[in-house]
């Protein structure tokens, strides 16, 4: 690991709970990101792709973010996405991260228009890198090509880290695509590559990798921990097939929905439910049966 | 058409022009708009994918179209882009356009998530709709998918039309797909339906479409008029060979810095050549060639 990679181990990007009205639940918020961190997250990627980011606004996220600082939660602990369509809000929202006093922050390209070169993407990282003008910058870049279709290459990855290598710490890697994971491992030793899925954390880490941003950590934080601390061990294999399984048990329903329905369960919080439209809340019932079909996996320990 | 709706014939998705620092350049835009008006632009869909609406923030867009109609452009005129990846932004700037008195909306859907469903983005645009709570609403629905990828079904159209049948008014189409314009057009008499290039306007205006909202009005706005209005003269498809031309000369080049190239070119102001990242600007002698190889194709009339 370079020495200036702010992050590793399991970092969750956080569940945004909303309330009835689909405002952010505040509150609910900072206590449940108090809660992973306790349940062993070894940071919080908040705003992520997990946490409805984009079906937010700016105001709100920033609200969001003041809101966990001035409830206690250590800023350094936090990875906030800040990476959004239009480059002035992307500088006043990684401006107010850095000035938070955040670990890092984690960018999506600009992805609104999609027939977009390295030139363009490098000009555009650029700019916000030179806009936010503060050397406590750090940037782990968020390739998510399935959802963002515009995504970070490998050419442009380099070039990044040759011309601001103080700043760009890092990759999460959400294409799903292991060979690509591996690509950038093999071509940045020392870079801060974390995978998008836990099912590829034991891969990451033997390849020299940082660790995992993962969504299915806002539920079972505690077992891809335990992975995380013990992945040199004899049964590390046994601990990955584990939190492999429970994954694949929960992909059986969209992941954001699902799992926002599992807590709702688990805690008796209706509320919890809630997704901001365009994604579709799951009804109770639907939470019962996947919290049932979890059990075998080990929800249980999410559930405490 | 339906006697509801606010709009017809040419639209210019109006070019956003940059400062030397990359902000808004509002009085140039103001000026722009009366002079695209002037050349005989229907109306003016502000915030289009042609403006850089989404490299542009909500409180910028919101400043500029407040500029707008202080600077003396008639509101009922303005088809401003409202849809953003975020409900409450979408909301927000949606509830901006009709207070400031708009004709309409434009409205793209929520364009993050890719694995969307008709249910999702129906309770989606109903959300908008009650929150912005006003019957001045007119919204017509911005269907892209070369570019938001996410896009608006026919059932979907359906639905939304029969739900909320004084507010939905209108799509334009810019999936490049005439098949799709066609069916929209069989499907929907009397809805409100543009072509989103000006290739499409007369077999559009022969189906009983409304007209076109296109770029390439930003820079041939008298003659894509001229066919709109002479659409059932003799000589109309002459008319439509001739904006066909202009357009597909246009094309060698990435429209949006193209045509801002061209501008700068034509009035000698080279900060109109200015985009925000990720997208590129041409440089100087690129946007003389491109004047050059326009100008059998009557560039001198937009560049009067």
């Amino acid at each position: 690991m370079a020495q200036h990679a702010p992050f590793s181990g399991v970092l969750s990007p956080v569940l945004t709970p909303f309330d009835r009205n689909l405002n952010p639940d505040t509150d609910r918020f900072v206590d449940f990101c108090k809660r992973l961190l306790a349940e062993g997250c070894n940071g919080l990627a908040v705003f992520g792709t997990t946490s409805e980011s984009n079906s937010l606004g700016v105001d709100e996220k920033q609200a969001l973010l003041e809101a966990l600082v001035a409830g206690g939660v250590d800023p350094a602990a936090l990875m906030p996405g800040t990476g959004l369509s239009a480059l002035t809000e992307t500088v006043r929202l990684t401006k107010a991260a850095v000035h938070a006093g955040c670990g890092g922050v984690l960018l999506l390209p600009p992805f609104y228009y999609k027939a977009i070169n390295d030139e363009g993407l490098f000009t555009y990282t650029s700019e916000v890198i030179q806009r936010v003008g503060d050397s406590r910058l750090k940037i782990y870049l968020y390739h998510i090509p399935p959802v963002a279709v515009v995504g970070w290459s490998l050419p442009l990855i380099e070039r990044l880290m040759k011309t601001y290598p103080e700043t760009i710490v890092g990759l999460k890697d959400s294409s799903g695509d292991w060979n690509n994971t591996k690509a950038v491992l093999d071509a940045f030793p020392g870079f801060g590559v974390f995978c998008g899925s836990e099912i590829f954390l034991l891969d990451t880490l033997r390849n020299g990798g940082a660790g995992s941003i993962t969504a299915t950590a806002n539920i079972n934080a505690r077992a891809i921990r335990h992975l995380y601390d013990h992945w040199q061990d004899s049964n590390a294999d046994a601990l990955q097939a584990g939190v492999t399984a429970f994954r694949k048990a929960l992909q059986q329903k969209p992941a954001i929905p699902a799992m926002k329905a599992l807590l709702a369960h688990a805690e008796g919080q209706e509320s919890w439910r809630a997704v901001r439209p365009p994604l579709q809340a799951l009804n109770a019932e639907e939470g019962r049966q996947l919290a049932e079909a979890l059990k075998p996996f080990g929800l249980a320990a999410a559930a405490e």
